[in-house]
């Protein structure tokens, strides 16, 4: 199995910083596997990601800790360091329909997705039977306006005592409340359709099958307190004609949506999203 | 070379019709090479398409207006006869940037646009030496605030003196006048970005780029009086990532403008498209 | 619930033809609610798909066949009729890899899929537990070289006794004996791999690795004597680069193997595909 | 106006290798652009671009190749220096189809393409229009079998009094000798159709069309004594159906040889590309 340690980096560009870090690593004998930056010349940032294999690494991971941390001082550096062989812990979050949860849950069956799920929360029972076949614990909990305040806080002590790392929305068909959202920041990941033009409001497919649009499209994000305008993950279309009925139009976004939703929780628990200016860099 | 007709029609579905159409056609020898039709369900309409053989055809095309006159009046169809010999004629609008317009050119000059390009309009000047390598004259009709309804004058003075079937704007940067655009309706052809989600307003390259955007997109679409929101014919997408700069965006944007627009042109010309309630029915 | 009649045609192309068989439909008050043709000018061939309500129409199904005939007889036509509400019966066959078996439960569960799953078999008993979730009979058949003519002997004998119209092979390793594939033409779809350049033999994802393609690709087809070689129903690719490692390679080519074959096995029960001259018309 | 070097490296993988890059770099005040590496795992291969903004940095050009020599010599590194000062030298053979020559031609004039053209070579006369309204000299060397030797003879004297550093074949039917091609290592890039399934052999979109393809492809590629054969560059497909005739898969192939063309070119001048064990890396 893989034992490989992966440090994530962003901080202001300056001469000297990728030295620093490389020596770094090398006194320590760190083999280095992968290792990908990124620099963003208008903003002066630096973003890095670098992936090595711990059987030859001299350092444990607290004495990591503390001897990165004045080279990481002396750059101004936000960075973390995450361990493959701890695995990320992915709650999932679901109403009625279903077709995202049971992609995620069979490319995790597959080990597509190295995570483990400790729980799955429905405001609906409906997907029940698909986590108990997954062997998954699911959790009812209705929400309603009334209740929405308390819906919440049970779902945050579940979340607190399941030790969640990444909230998945899988076509959960509730808005969190900032103060949710604000307690998970870049913790949440959303998918929802996307078209051009955009529509906002009631009944997108609807629509979009009336504006007559030749593509349409879905776009997983990082959830913000601004409604579906958090930092975009990934996104991806599809060709639709004059022959596509509504249905077909929801049929097809419903394919995008699995697909741009499971790239985006890959690459959220393999480390591979920096989160900056409200984007995002995708380490590939 | 080719000598067909085409026949394009919409209307209220009803039982017969295409018993009707085709019966008549029978009646008078046509040799069928392409039909296509498409049904609305929801709206109740009927579309169709059909282009024969002229070879044995017993009606001349007169006589075909007269004969087919009571049979398009018993189903109430709007509907028109298009002749592949008669060339339609295409005037191109370009402002500085060109590179629609040589992608247009080339494909004209290769064959793949069957039609006459009697005229290019620049506001600028910049065009010119691309238009006179293909041989097509290229008039200057600078655009002011104060002069606009006199350049518009103009203008259309010289779509009519040429009998213009269709107006290209690739990538013209004027606003045409309410007014210009009631008089050529679904004649008037426009590209522009498309972004998911859409930017309205100035610099959208510069926006989608500080959104983080992963897919940049371009929509062509019939010119309406409200602005870049006729109907769509036709629209594409390409990937970005974090790696690409301001200017790569809107180098890809560049590859996909000449992508939609001389597919739409190519449409329109070969008479496949056809718009109703403000979106297209693209024959294929 | 739909109650709609299809009827598939093809023929040699002739004058007439459409008239002759929209006059018979409107001649028993068939409301149309989707046609589509298509005509290979280059081998003087016509196709032809239409769909009708039958709430209207005036002649009972046995009635039909009879009144046909004559119709059918003077034009030469293949065809044959196909009714919404009886849906067609579908057995798969797969081996240890479920990610197309799931995949397609999932979709016919989903109600994408309006087919009867009568039954699984499989060569091994991995995918028991999947099919038993589903509630699909599952039936294990082992395959060796020495007893491969009774194990067929075996499956076509299930494939009879549950009016099996279909037969998907969603990732089932074993060649099927051409005695096999004889007794079900244009009834077996199968899905491949399919790469820039091409290579047959053993492990196709290593050599493209090595080759370092920068497409990988899959194929569904109907599976002829000619092993891979027959009519391709889809295709599709996904982009790869120097970053992606053979692992990766391998599930970008799951997740089109999943989308080819299930496009295919939907287009198949919907009636939408006309097999000539080893190559298919996808009426969509 | 752009003033940077960008140095490329491959060489197996060794601890150290980046630090000891980064340590040279950095301790003459280089200030670091852009810079990616690759690691072939199987192979225990590394690969680094690594660009530079030469303001401050303090070694000149020569200085530079004799500092760097050490180091390059203690990892066994293949390494070049490129300057962005110095644009590539390109040449472009042609022979009667000049869609691939107008696109570079094109993107070469509106600044997409940093390379100078001193030359283009066709063996037919056709192209020399287009050649002379972009203002380069162009050359008729026409080939035949029996003077195939000579013509090469002329073409290599010409590549080289223009001190050419890439040759693009931009639809040039005649195929290069091996001694040609083994003179030039890296340094041809030629462009093909490419089908899924592949056709080898003549008339390859008249055999695919027979095939019922649903995709057509097309790929760049360096050139090697192998036809066809060598690294891939780019690939690209787009999709066709029955509908689209011979000429349509003809004309959609041209559209992917300008793309896949291009972008191969681009990324060499830009010195983006890698080759090794008959496959590349692309840097972007």
């Amino acid at each position: 199995m893989k034992n490989t340690a992966i440090l994530l980096i962003d901080c202001p560009d300056r001469k000297g910083l990728v030295a620093a870090i490389a020596d770094f690593l090398y006194s320590h004998n760190a083999n280095i596997l992968h290792a990908d930056q990124h620099q963003d010349a208008e903003q002066g940032l630096f973003f890095m990601r670098v992936e090595w294999d711990l059987a030859d690494f001299d350092l444990a991971i607290p004495a990591f800790r503390d001897k990165f941390a004045p080279l990481a001082a002396r750059f101004n550096m936000r960075w973390r360091l995450e361990l493959s062989t701890e695995r990320p812990r992915v709650a999932i979050f679901v109403s009625k329909q279903d077709h995202c949860l049971a992609d995620l849950l069979y490319r995790h069956h597959s080990g597509e997705l190295a995570c483990e799920i400790p729980l799955i929360v429905g405001n609906h029972a409906d997907a029940r039977r698909l986590a108990e076949f997954h062997g998954i614990p699911f959790h009812v909990i209705p929400v309603t306006a009334e209740n929405k305040a308390e819906a919440e806080r049970r779902q945050m002590e579940l979340l607190q005592q399941h030790r969640v790392d990444l909230l998945v929305l899988a076509r959960y068909m509730q808005v969190l409340s900032a103060e949710f959202v604000r307690r998970h920041p870049s913790r949440i990941i959303n998918v929802h359709h996307s078209f051009l033009p955009a529509f906002s409001g009631a009944r997108p497919y609807h629509r979009a099958f009336e504006k007559g649009v030749k593509l349409i499209g879905a776009t997983s994000h990082y959830v913000t307190e601004e409604l579906d305008e958090g930092p975009i993950i990934e996104q991806d279309v599809v060709r639709v004609s004059h022959r596509d009925q509504l249905e077909d139009l929801i049929q097809k976004g419903r394919d995008l949506e699995k697909a741009v939703l499971s790239r985006a929780v890959r690459w959220h628990i393999e480390h591979r999203i920096l989160v900056y200016a409200k984007k995002t860099v995708i380490f590939d």
